[in-house]
């Protein structure tokens, strides 16, 4: 129920398939990201239609809104969302260390502020592993401490010291709710109200950008379990591009072949494209849906800025590539109108093709790595990608 | 290509099919308001969804923002928003009299003040018929000028007068241009520019709710020309809901059968029930939309807030008679969700069955009409909808 075959190589690049419980996915596979549980201005409807095969939401949010006991009761995420393939949740560590307006970390955990309603909450490596449980995503995340990009060899150790001490807590916990869950038994929640499939749970190496504490950070993550993925954390958070590239360099090879690598907040399509080079599978980023609300979309040639006055009269479609419904449908044209007179289509369509950009740019880059091509596809994709013409 | 029949009638009220350019439409019909040519978080496949025949927009809005010139050399209105069935664009009479910051009416026509950047701007009769041919909608009102629901009689007289003369004026450059087109000379705007389809144009009985201006605006419009429908303004603006039932059952029985009759702004859907019994065939407004987007939704059991916390973990949908996508897929405690996390989602979802809701309803009528059983239909629904219980 949980497998991963890397089907095609490429230089690092790799192309397989995940087999979840909610379903498969080809990767390299870009997430949308559901942080509330709903990816933002779109639909279910709309993620099937641009092709999304795993979407992502936040421990941390739905445990402070609507709460997860609210959202089990609804039937789990996946019906709570309306969203039957794969979910990925993340452990709320990345937020209680961003949001919170006031945290106090110590071994046992994290006390923060909920950002909604400014009351003192807890979380800990076994609360975040329950409510990820009540939640029932495919696969959950290990419970982290994240330090900023910047952060110096001692702060780095020390949080990644405290990760790896909460991962074995957390993969204890979830191993006894899943034997609870098998058994019936021994488990915090009645069984009848459990989701109906198993969830796997997912380590994240933390070690900031020190090469040593990532390595020595992988070998005891790796010597700790059998796991069926590995998340990436604490990159993309502020650190300068190259220092991310050569961290997952230095990764790639030691990150045994047959676990799906997850990097976690990236990214823009000249990362995506960077970080599969490097042998990622699997990446997650708010950018299509943030930057569409924004005006900004994604195209071959580079972003377009659709409220520039360039475009009042243009009526191509946005990407003149591009199968989804915003650029079959309308113009540059009435686009750009649509954000000039602030109406909320806009923010939906944008989005929507950006989702669709970031999944096409998936598939073309599977395709490129299964006929072996990767560096040549990359190269001309980046030459045309950053011209920085205006389209 | 303009052509009404009246298929069926249960007292006064009445059922039809109203043939346009871009398509028929059953009467009783509920239209849309697509204001700045978007039906504000709806997609035109969201609209076809729901069954929408017929979308209303606004000359005020779309000549203030992005002008006609733009909608025009984007290919017409229907291209623009991207929605291929009959389209009606109202005047811009009621806007200029209700939005703009300044004006000055004099028999010319009415100097005011964009309220988009607040430059000064006219529209006459003659210009108002102009933008509206440029739009290209299937149908295009005249240009009228809309006194406040209390308006004393004088006032009321004052408004109708200018309206009668100016509908002479709309008529004549409406005439003029069909002319223009015909014969390929005589218009201002370039034949080859021109939408492929003709327009026809309604004129709007103003009068206050002074039942012999009324009669009077009713009787010099029919003596005017061969009309292909009627709008009714001036009512729904402040006026007592029995000012306004009254106003109605004078007209329905001098209004000619052969003539579909609009009324314009309305409504909730009591008002709907109520209209539809006194004869009228098409209606439109906003109260869908703008509720749907404050958390107020239509069920047949009066309408729900879904902000409610009573819907925290209501697993049930929002309306069970429903066939739309928000209440085939989700519950009301994950629309109550959308709602207090502000996500965008949740607007659409509450439009999209608030508009369906009204399209249902409008279809329930035609169908009550058609076996001849308006009044004891009604009054079941009434006894439903108004018994206010929380559902």
């Amino acid at each position: 129920m949980f497998e991963f075959r890397v089907e095609a190589t490429s230089g690092a690049a790799r192309s397989g398939t995940l087999t979840l419980p909610n379903g498969t996915v080809a990767t390299p596979c870009f997430m949308p990201v559901g942080t509330q549980g709903t990816v933002r201005a779109l639909s279910p409807a709309d993620l099937k239609a641009v092709g999304a095969a795993m979407v992502l939401a936040n421990t941390y949010h739905l445990h402070v809104r609507p709460g997860e006991d609210v959202v089990q009761g609804l039937g789990g995420l996946h019906r709570f969302m309306g969203w039957d393939r794969p979910l990925l949740t993340d452990s709320g560590g990345f937020q209680v260390f961003s949001l919170a307006g006031f945290r106090r970390v110590d071994d046992d955990g994290v006390e923060f502020q909920s950002h909604v309603d400014g009351g003192r909450r807890r979380l800990t490596p076994e609360r975040a592993t329950e409510i990820q449980w009540s939640l029932g995503a495919d696969i959950a995340m290990a419970f982290d401490h994240v330090v900023p990009g910047g952060a110096d060899e001692a702060t780095a150790r020390d949080a990644l010291e405290r990760t790896l001490r909460w991962l074995e807590r957390c993969a204890r916990r979830h191993r006894e709710m899943l034997e609870g869950w098998k058994v019936g038994t021994g488990a915090p929640v009645h069984p009848s109200t459990f989701p109906t499939f198993r969830q796997t749970l997912w380590p994240i190496l933390q070690g900031g950008t020190h090469r040593a504490l990532r390595e020595e950070g992988l070998q005891r993550i790796l010597d700790m379990s059998a796991w069926t993925g590995l998340a990436i954390g604490g990159l993309s958070v502020g650190e300068p591009k190259p220092v991310m590239y050569a961290m997952l360099e230095t990764l790639q090879s030691q990150i045994p072949a047959p676990i799906p690598r997850y990097l976690m907040g990236v990214g823009f399509p000249e990362d995506l494209v960077a970080v599969v080079e490097l042998g990622v599978d699997l990446f997650d980023c708010v950018a299509p849906t943030r930057n569409g609300r924004n005006g900004s979309a994604f195209t071959p040639d580079g972003p377009v800025n659709i409220r520039n006055a360039t475009y009042r009269e243009d009526s191509r479609p946005l990407d003149a590539t591009c199968d989804c419904e915003t650029c079959t449908t309308f113009s540059r044209g009435y686009l750009r109108h649509l954000f000039v007179a602030e109406e909320l289509l806009g923010l939906r369509l944008l989005s929507l093709h950006n989702v669709r950009y970031l999944i096409r740019l998936a598939d073309e880059m599977r395709a490129a790595i299964r006929r072996d091509d990767f560096t040549r596809w990359a190269s001309e994709w980046r030459r045309r990608y950053t011209k920085r013409e205006t389209p």
